[in-house]
């Protein structure tokens, strides 16, 4: 029992304590801004379990730069901002400062990457939403600082992430429970950041195969993120001789894109055509938007955590994939009988 | 002459260079980062106009803290996201890092302006869109840095941002000019950060006057920010006996959230009632909303160049105002003839 008494972690007396590892950390550091009530909850279990602020767990407290640097492609978009408030809220409480970094496009990235070793002005990085490649995790590795993905798979990185084929196949197992057969699928790509289709595109594929669909190519089409870029796409979807009667798209951005063309071609939704997207963006519940709902604050939340474990010397590379639900609003509905 | 071409600054050699004032300021540095073109443009325009370096100039290169503070009070909505997004997008062009605090509430922004001052992290303070309080202007003073107000007005710090009071009118104005006469508004207020109404209501009561349209309380919500809140004042509206014509909402969010209460009641749009936003957000265009265009994420990248400009010593405490204008799609039409 000692043994493993001995090794828990401010982690685990922030949770027994009710409170955030942030709180637990100010409140073994008698920081001022805790209340008495909840510093006295944290110092008993503190206590009871025989903690003792190791002097990985003081680094916290101390820091060596007292700076997480938060990598993220785009700032105006809502699941990007989303998530970088979630982190930073986890940070601010643990008083780490946020050092922000936008990389755009390939070439941000590029320069982003190369400087970083040079600089040495965190003690961890959070790459949010896009893959980390080869040559960058040599030039994170040569920072030596523990790193952590946001929002995104990755095979060397503790990751928080939810399981993009799942929400695909919520999406299209709604469609094809609905009875629709002909599906189109609008895939998003961001070619800067990651070139080839995601799980959830894998997850269309294999959902139309489980249900005896046979694939047509021409009710696939692959666009750059956004409402634009799906309202193009449902343009040449539209176009095509047998139309679909439902739309798979990889975000609500670009189901709602899609919905305007529809809508502007004089078809109904969902009567003639059930569009479907994921995210859950806010405006989804504004605009009635059947959607996959995926936790983005959730993610950043535990990201951020994730990074406070490990700067206090946790080992447990740890990833976490959190669930994904169907919301069904008043864009899908059964396909018009066909005869 | 000699005496106006002395006072030439770092802004004026970019701008005559036709480049941004951290390539300028590169370029005067030998940074490698520039090119040997653009470095030549630079120094042929420094020497023509007699332009050296001052004390004060260099020190951006130098840098005291090589860090500036974006204090923002919501990152997960368009209109911060983008803010921050050209901020950073400019000082990282300086190689200046961002130190990104969030200040969703009073709560936070008290403790982030007491914490402020003992830290002395960063070089300037963007303050993005809520006005600083007398208290916390206090506290910045004490800092003694640069602040600038990024997409709000402010007595006592330059600013980029909009006229509220124009947009309003613009907004006003166009539901006025198909012939509305009960217009409501959807006033959208964040008690948090200013809790009296901004100018985008006082352009609505100076509106009507002009136009000798009587103002009808009951036609007025107050809610804060955001789509759901613009649901439910929808609601209200609806519930007043001679129902408007049409809508004004402060924002785009709300004014979706209005459509889709507008809808649910089995009602047109914009035949029945005409619905006009303030932003032109992403989604509006997507929306087909009618809206008056404020330049988000010019008001970001000015507000950039603009601590850039006093970062360099330039004493020009100026403040812009950049134009909004009416976008006009398909949610507002003149009013059903009424006998």
């Amino acid at each position: 029992v000692s043994e493993s008494v001995g090794k828990l972690t401010l982690a685990d007396i922030a949770r027994l304590a009710g409170v955030g590892v942030g709180t637990a950390s100010r409140a073994l550091n008698d920081s001022p801004s805790v209340a008495p009530a909840t510093r006295a909850r944290v110092l008993a279990m503190a206590e009871k379990y025989h903690y003792v602020i190791s002097p990985d767990a003081s680094r916290l407290a101390r820091g060596t730069t007292g700076r997480v640097a938060v990598v993220v492609p785009h700032l105006s978009r809502w699941f990007f901002g989303t998530m970088v408030e979630a982190l930073e809220s986890v940070f601010r409480e643990a008083r780490i400062d946020v050092l922000l970094y936008q990389v755009g496009d390939r070439r941000d990235r590029q320069e982003f990457f190369q400087r970083l070793p040079a600089r040495r002005k965190v003690d961890a990085v959070v790459v949010v939403g896009f893959p980390v490649e080869e040559t960058e995790r040599e030039r994170l590795e040569l920072l030596d600082v523990q790193v952590v993905a946001a929002g995104g798979q990755h095979a060397v990185y503790p990751h928080v992430s939810i399981d993009d084929h799942q929400a695909g196949e919520q999406a299209v197992g709604h469609l094809v429970s609905l009875g629709h057969r002909a599906i189109a699928m609008i895939e998003a790509v961001d070619p800067d950041q990651s070139p080839s289709p995601s799980q959830r595109s894998a997850a269309y594929y294999s959902a139309l195969e489980e249900a005896g669909i046979p694939v047509d190519p021409r009710l696939v089409v692959r666009v750059d993120w956004g409402g634009e870029q799906g309202a193009e796409a449902m343009g040449q979807l539209l176009s095509v001789r047998n139309r679909p009667t439902s739309v798979y798209a990889h975000s609500d951005e670009v189901a709602l894109g899609a919905i305007r063309t529809i809508r502007r071609a004089g078809l109904r939704i969902p009567e003639d055509i059930s569009v479907v997207g994921i995210d859950d963006h806010p405006l989804a519940a504004l605009t009635d938007l059947t959607t996959v709902r995926q936790p983005v604050w959730e993610q950043g939340r535990r990201s951020g955590e994730l990074i406070l474990s490990l700067l206090e010397g946790n080992p447990a590379e740890y990833s976490l994939t959190l669930p994904t639900r169907l919301v069904v609003r008043s864009t899908t509905c059964p396909p018009a009988a066909s005869d």
